[in-house]
């Protein structure tokens, strides 16, 4: 994988989680990074995240570090913003930089107290182990219920030479994205202000975290960040911007759906295109009802063809449409035609739907020209055998 | 139990379903009863809906029968309208009443076409069958996924005598109540006048089937309806209604519990009460947010007291609090005190979480007065079992 320039990593065990799967991990980019994210809009927020949202804002969107932690979400806590705060402290003094120049953010167990020493302890061998070869061991430190890393990078070329972006993102439940969702972070080694890479990031994450969901949960930990350190001394002119945006969107949305097909128990990853809806906005919402609809998404993992759930979902979507204009179309073979059934051949279907990848394309015929892309995955067993027993 | 007067009832098995159970059934008021019904919120809305609405509005909230089929929901179907009207046409030839006063209802599955002869065939025998104690027949033939029977009966000393009221109801997926939910049909003998009858059963509708949710997914189907036929010989004053909507909430309560102790593969009732919010909507929304949040629901099937959830699941309600200020109660026990983990002996709640009746209580200290109470069930891997494979 080509990695951006100037970016260092480094992960250990902190002993915050049980096992010995490393729980925390460090990046550190060499020079001062613009630096934007995007956060969980759920009203009940986690310390890290209401410190990165100030540390953002108090640096005006620069930063050096990226400190994360795995197996408690430091959510709920008595010591929250303490440990939060602890822990920037200790990374920005054995880095030598601004602490406004930490980003925090934790994922795991919601309601547990989270102990400062255990990182402040581990930082030490943290900052010296750090090395660019190290975003591998990193995308598996920030893990909790995924069962693989997820990982994406690309290069552009643009008007003053070639950079790189690199992503990593974790989440597998608890996930449905509002403003943001999950954990992501994503490097370029492009020189772009801060500004506009808050712009860049917002557009990307619409069309990527925004069009993601496993269950419909919003976590109360959701970050996704975005460091631009310009180590490839290539800036970013405006006529640039589509280009890298196009790209960095690319990538995200590789991210998402790497999110989609690791959900909790999932077996199939499950695309979903609407068209003809009156607007963009309305397209969203009938796609993200049919992708949260547990009747659908377990018809999806009994390879059964049932359409009428996916017209019932959308239904659901608080969306103005006539059902007599709709095609539903699964696995490219249409199986309902203006609303109605329409043949086709029970056997073949069902053995397409027993494939990886799954698509639901919902068609408004004569419609407007809304139209939304969507991820999910199925519902099976397997997500409520993980989920009645996460925590004890 | 105790049925209010003037009522008859017939079910039958007309070849609708698989299997044998009966899946035709007719209940007929001897008189002429006032009627009132609250429908599914779904924009697809099934064909016997929509006449069943249409036949209220032509009658001026005057009813003599509801039929009802179980095994095929008539809803996106070629031939849908016409297969609604033709039933209820056949039923009132057969009954000598008027067509607009039968008021059609179907479950089952979507998108499949009802053939309108199994019914038209099947009627004569369900007329000739009518008598006043095949309630309980009745209560059976509209069941779909249900494991049993749902019904309640209650008595009410009025001003001018004692009325009685009964219902049955049917449903336990593609559950949650907009405007109401699922089947449902009320029957009474106390004489009321539409327009009254309308406004009560709006009202205990709010209190009881609005309050309940299994999946979260809301049918095309749903239908509760309410029949006043005087019976009874006793009429309603303006002071009785009071009285009368207390029994017609709390019957109507132990129905929609029923329906979530029934829930698809559910182990346990969980009552949601949600109290100091700013208003009833508010605590409505919070509640429903923790009822539909998949991770609580698998959580309670696990006997996990991991009120993290409850909050991550609150925080997403769209309503603003203070997390600071909550405290929730697992079981009677306070397991969050002021938005942080409360002590409380793990292995003892663990042991009453085991329990087939489940409580989650959410307090916001010093908030307003805004509550409300709300029920669904657990999350088990038998709903994804049954609906993995409902359809084939």
């Amino acid at each position: 994988m080509i990695l951006p320039l100037g970016f260092r990593y480094a992960s250990t065990y902190a002993g915050i989680r049980k096992g010995g799967q490393d729980d925390l991990a460090l990046i550190v980019s060499d020079a001062p990074a613009s630096a934007a994210g995007v956060f969980t809009q759920n009203r009940v927020q986690a310390a890290p995240v209401k410190l990165c949202k100030a540390h953002l804002k108090l640096s005006r969107g620069v930063a050096r570090a990226i400190l994360v932690n795995a197996g408690n979400a430091n959510c709920a806590t008595r010591t929250g913003d303490r440990v939060a705060r602890a822990a920037c402290r200790a990374a920005a003094r054995l880095c030598k930089i601004p602490m406004t120049q930490v980003l925090p953010a934790s994922t795991g167990v919601i309601g547990v107290e989270l102990d400062a020493a255990l990182i402040t302890e581990a930082l030490p061998r943290l900052v010296t182990a750090l090395s660019a070869g190290e975003f591998d061991a990193v995308s598996r430190a920030i893990l909790t219920t995924d069962t693989r890393p997820k990982m994406a990078a690309a290069e552009v070329a643009i008007g003053k030479g070639v950079v790189r972006i690199a992503g990593m993102t974790k989440g597998a439940g608890m996930i449905q994205p509002l403003m943001a969702t999950t954990l992501g972070f994503v490097l370029t080694d492009a020189a772009i202000a801060p500004a506009p890479l808050r712009g860049m990031l917002r557009e990307a994450a619409e069309h990527s975290y925004h069009r993601m969901s496993v269950d419909g949960d919003t976590s109360t930990n959701d970050t996704v960040l975005l460091l631009a350190n310009g180590a490839s001394g290539a800036r970013l002119s405006a006529k640039d911007r589509d280009l890298f945006l196009d790209a960095l969107a690319h990538l995200m949305q590789d991210l998402a759906r790497q999110i989609a097909r690791d959900g909790e128990g999932a077996g199939k990853l499950v695309t979903i295109q609407v068209e003809g809806a009156r607007t963009r906005e309305d397209a969203v919402r009938i796609a993200r009802a049919i992708a949260n609809s547990p009747l659908v998404k377990t018809a999806i993992a009994g390879a059964d063809p049932n359409w009428g759930r996916v017209m019932m979902a959308a239904g659901n979507a608080g969306v103005a449409f006539d059902p007599r204009r709709v095609d539903v179309h699964l696995q490219g073979t249409r199986v309902c035609r203006a609303g109605l059934a329409a043949p086709f051949d029970e056997d073949r279907l069902k053995a397409k739907l027993d494939e990886k990848d799954v698509t639901i394309r919902f068609l408004i015929r004569g419609g407007g020209q809304g139209q939304a892309r969507f991820w999910t995955c199925d519902l099976t067993e397997e997500y409520i055998r993980i989920n009645a027993s996460y925590r004890t």
